[in-house]
Order: C-alpha cells, then structure tokens, then sequence
C-alpha cells in the first residue's frame, strides 16, 4: 500500500506553518529560520549534532519515498511563475531525488534537476495530484510536501495517511496557519505527542490501521 | 515575591481554551468534557486515577494560592448577570476557598460562600484587578483562572509569571482561542514541554528570574 506521509512539518505554539512576509530572500516570512532550527541542530544535519528524538524522526523524510508533492509556496516565493528561468529555492540538486509535482495555476513543463529530482508541474485537486503522483511513485511512498495551505487541503480531504509535525515554542502571531478548518480531523488518527529535550514536541498523525 | 499563576489551562492542538455555544448546559461549549478528561483521568480527581506528570500537575493548582481572578465567562453561561440570584457554575462551595475577582462589566455585591470562597465583581483593568487580588491575597500569589480571553488579556499585558497550558490532542476546529495575537510573548519565559502518557502535552512558560 502506498501511503501519504508528511514528516518534519513544523508550526509554531500557535499553530502557523509559516510566517507573514514570505519572499525570495525570507522563505517562512518574519518566521526567518526559527521554525527549522532544531532541525538544523540534529546529526542528520550536520556533524556533532543531536543523536536523539529529533534526529530520530528527521530520519523518517526519506525512507520509502517514490514521489513527492508540494504547493507553489514551497517550490518558490510569490510571483515565481512571472519567471519563466526559475527552477525553485531548492538548488541545482534539490534534496528530493524523486519526483516532485508542483500544485500551480500556471503549470508549465517539465524540470529534470540533478540528483534524481524532476519537477512536474500540475493544476490539480489534492485526489488527482495524489493519484498521479502515486503512479509517479512505482508502489512507493508519496510525500506530502508543504506548506501549510497545501497539507491543510490534504488532510480535509481525508488523503492523508501519517502526519508529523513539530510544535516550536514560538508564537508567531501571523502568517499561515495549518489546523483552520480542520475540525474533528483526529478522529480518523492515532495521535502522539513526543516532546524533546530540545523543547520541541512531535506529533504524530497516524491513520487507524496502518 | 507573590506571582500571577496559571494552571491546568487546557487547549486544543488548533488553541481553542474553550468551545463554540457556551451555555448553563454546556461550560465549554461543543468541546464537551474533552478538554479535561486528562485531569479527571487522575488521583487528585479521582481514587484510582493516574498518579503520573498529569497529577503531579494538577497538584500544583491550590498551594501558595491566596486569590484567583476569572473571567466573566468561567463564574457562568452568557447572560448571567441578568439573574439576581446567579451564584456561579461552581456550586455552593466552590474549588477555590480564597477571595475569587470576577471581572465584568456588571459588577454586583460580594457573594460569601462555603469553604472560604467569597465572589468579589470587578470592572477593571487586568493590571488593576491583579493589584486588587494582590492585596487580598495577602503575600500569597494570585492564580488567573481563565477564560481563554482573560488569560490573553494578561499576557498580553505582561502580567503572567507562570503558565501552565495542557495541549490536548483534539481540533475543536471553533471557539475561543488563546494564542491570538501574542506574537513574540514567549521571548520573557523559559518555555517547556512534556508530553504524557495520556496524549497530552504540558507546556509551561515561566518567567525569566523566578
């Protein structure tokens, strides 16, 4: 069965998966890095870096991923698509390695990047998105991307199968919020809550039998 | 040193410290019990309840304490103060057995209950009313009872020393949040988590220097 995963989705104490502000120079707006600090300071990230919990789950993101799908805000800042050189705020070896598809109003063609990843570009529903990316996938796994917007849709579509995110002790005050809408949405889930001695706490989203 | 302390002030994973459709029959709204059925889950609730970190919070709620300040909304349903006779959604001898400040802006005479409890009504500013319980508390701290709002209301005015939130892990999706526009207020706390094994999350800001 492949399953719809989102891993190392991180939000602040009051909820907002990225902050107000986002542009080509502030990916997550007035949030800077401070959402993706502790993730920077696992041994996954860099050398001498935390061995625990954080590192623990931070190496979840890639195992058993074919695909991944992601919403415009993630591949780039607003007003990307006015650019017709733009080739995404991930490098020339995005560290994705599979493929990616891009939820766009303004799709465009295909991106073939280095390292494995290439970048399709799809004006799609969630369902369609997921069912493409499936196929995509060859059995695997597909990631759930980000940013908020997009997993929120996902998830209030009932297609998502594991959800972790990490709640930072921050309050961002504004910007874009993941839970909006989403009532009763844990009822269909397996929910933990794991904090960490780096003040963060995981939590996990896992659908009944799985 | 007398504090401004908050306890077992539970929310929703979305923030909401209360549902939508307060009501005589309904405290909390559609939320129901489910905010609280951690702290009915332990030993100081209940004989042959869970003696772990839930307790050992829920314990914390009445040492040192020689006042508390609710919000209109905690003493009772919307339109309380129409009745003359409304005595509070507390019973006749209420949890509190100190001097209670109910901030309204209906104030009416002193109420004197059973057990030490006695209903003074304020129409006031936090900054006010906690000088007020302050004096009436006589050295001992002052505990901020809730609502959601009247919790904002005070951290927004720097005036809390201590916060104890319970995250529980449900999305009520409505009603009052607590977390709306605060951004930047954990910077004078030292802020830590630590999930249970119920599920839920405690989170507690305190003061830098306390």
């Amino acid at each position: 069965m492949s399953l719809a995963r989102v891993h190392n989705f991180s939000i602040s104490l009051d909820g907002f998966g990225a902050g107000e502000g986002q542009s080509a120079d502030a990916h997550f707006g007035h949030a800077g890095d401070r959402l993706h600090e502790w993730m920077f300071a696992t041994r996954s990230w860099e050398a001498g870096g935390s061995g625990g919990v954080d590192d623990a789950f931070v190496r979840q993101h890639d195992p058993g991923i074919g695909a991944e799908i992601m919403g415009a805000g993630k591949f780039g800042h607003p007003g990307w698509h006015e650019d017709p050189e733009w080739k995404g705020a991930w490098g020339p070896n995005p560290p994705f390695h599979t493929p990616v598809f891009i939820l766009t109003h303004h799709p465009r063609p295909s991106i073939e990047m280095e390292g494995g990843t290439t970048y399709h570009f799809l004006d799609a529903s969630p369902a369609e998105a997921l069912e493409t990316a499936r196929e995509a996938a060859g059995g695997k796994d597909v990631r759930l991307g980000g940013g908020p917007t997009m997993i929120r849709d996902f998830l209030a579509a009932g297609l998502v199968d594991y959800l972790h995110a990490v709640v930072v002790p921050i309050l961002l005050g504004r910007g874009m919020r993941l839970w909006d809408g989403l009532e009763g949405v844990e009822k269909d889930y397996k929910v933990e809550a794991t904090s960490s001695p780096s003040g963060v706490t995981h939590l996990t989203f896992t659908r009944a039998g799985i």
